[in-house]
């Protein structure tokens, strides 16, 4: 009976399964590289999920590439990779794509004049990013006190040699950033607004979930009435870096995340397969939901399935 | 050669009309009740514009009723009359529309449940309206200084008994009372998500605006994906108020007011009369930009030309 209906293009017909010991086995097959999401993939907050590290470990093993996208802003790729570390995994500085170096890396690309200033509404992360990459950052942690005085003919006084203003996770938001970067995006011209992601919230502890960088970047949309250049997922600015590294089709890279509008739309936004894990901030419920148009190839509970489903 | 053609509806052959001595004396001539916007049109931060003290005498004693319509939520309906008083304006509480008024009495009339806590990002004028409705509110100020500690395995709690969360201007926003009301929304059954209003920017001194509740707002939209119930201009829900008060029909109303999308979009919504002042924050090249589609009866330079057209 088989024979008698014209096969399903295999993307269809792969579309949205549960990762089984063939499939996994047939993927393994035909993945070089593999992208990690890190937060609910990889750990929750500083916790490990079960079996990741030992998943990596194979992963490597078995000669395949990895390295890690990840939205979070506010660490930079060094920071970032000790926190590997302090979590007994290893990698190595230019295995970490973070959405901080994402930033520099725009204005790097874009020739971004290294006179102007970068004014930052997030943590140390962008700016260590963006000195590493030559440019000068300020606001950030050290406007995180600040306060406004609002008082009559008290004028509040930004710089007008800023040309960017960069937004990503800030949990020291305040009015006076809030005012500084308003003040750069309305009034200077030409400043650009860049946000290292838009996710509405993350898993910032092992037990819960806080405003994400989506939270401060509506901010300054709602403020400037102004729509942000997005350099993290699901924006695929950062393939170039990774196809420069790898030299290795999309097609033979594979996405492992936990969130549908970042991990799996960048995925799919590349040309590569995807593997969505149950083990962050989508449940099966809202990935079956009818509401929900982002299907990834595969989901299965945790990262390491991969390994046990191959293995048995 | 008039006759030849007929005549256009009074609103199309007036739309946008420059107020001239003629058009004055008609505009005066058919309105009962003014509705003023106060930033803008008749202060700036907290000093007075030139002429308009006066020019609100003068229409009182022509008879005309006037009302207040401010989306300003920091103060209540009293702490208002107080600002007009200091600035040498006599007015009552009950002539004054707040946003923060606006948020109570839209609890009020949809029968929200008295035992039910109502979690405030914004400042003291919606916590005392609340009050006053007979509402119990928590977070506003006093959250202002409180932080969030992001250790392992330590729980931000908050209380399951919020049903509403109300979301104005306020200075004192922080990562503290943006996760406090995400997590109500996100987390609290059948949870109202209010806004007092959405105004990108206004001018908190006389010298510059700052970010208007339309930022903190639009920070809690990012977090939660959510869109809020929004009670203030250009919403026309504090229009029946004003009709009960006044038992005059909307089209003997004119609101006055310095910005498009609140105040003008208000008065046209409820079918009043509108005269957009230039005074605040939209100029004649803002006006008669090709992207404005929303287009005043008429427009003058400030309040007071009300009365210097008229007597000319």
């Amino acid at each position: 009976m088989d024979g008698e209906f014209p096969k399903l293009p295999t993307n269809q017909k792969l579309s949205c399964q549960r990762l089984t010991p063939p499939t996994t086995v047939n993927l393994l097959d035909s993945i070089d590289v593999f992208l990690f999401d890190c937060d609910g993939v990889i750990w929750k907050g500083d916790s490990l999920i079960d079996g990741a590290a030992d998943t990596l470990d194979t992963l490597r093993a078995m000669g395949k590439k990895l390295v890690f996208v990840t939205n979070n802003s506010t660490k930079s790729r060094r920071r970032y990779a000790e926190k590997f570390h302090s979590l007994g995994i290893s990698v190595t500085e230019d295995e970490i794509f973070s959405s901080s170096f994402a930033a520099a890396m725009y204005l790097k690309v874009n020739h971004f004049p290294k006179e102007k200033k970068v004014y930052v509404i997030g943590e140390e992360g962008i700016l260590e990013e963006l000195e590493l990459a030559g440019f000068t950052g300020l606001g950030g942690p050290e406007d995180g006190k600040k306060t406004v005085h609002m008082k009559p003919n008290n004028l509040f006084e930004h710089d007008k040699n800023v040309g960017a203003v960069v937004v990503g996770l800030d949990q020291y938001i305040n009015f006076y950033k809030l005012q500084y970067g308003t003040l750069c995006i309305r009034e200077n011209p030409g400043c650009l607004f860049i946000s290292t992601n838009r996710d509405a919230v993350g898993h910032l502890t092992n037990l819960q979930e806080y405003p994400g960088a989506g939270c401060m970047v509506a901010a300054i949309c709602g403020s400037t009435q102004k729509e942000p250049i997005v350099v993290g997922k699901p924006s695929t600015f950062l393939m170039d870096f990774l196809l420069q590294k790898f030299n290795v089709p999309t097609s033979r890279m594979c996405m492992v995340g936990d969130r549908l509008d970042t991990d799996i739309l960048f995925g799919q936004n590349a040309g590569c397969r995807t593997l969505l894990v149950l083990s962050g901030v989508t449940n099966l419920s809202d990935l079956q939901d009818s509401s929900n148009h982002i299907h990834p190839e595969y989901y299965t509970s945790t990262l390491s399935d991969v390994v046990s489903l191959f293995n048995n």
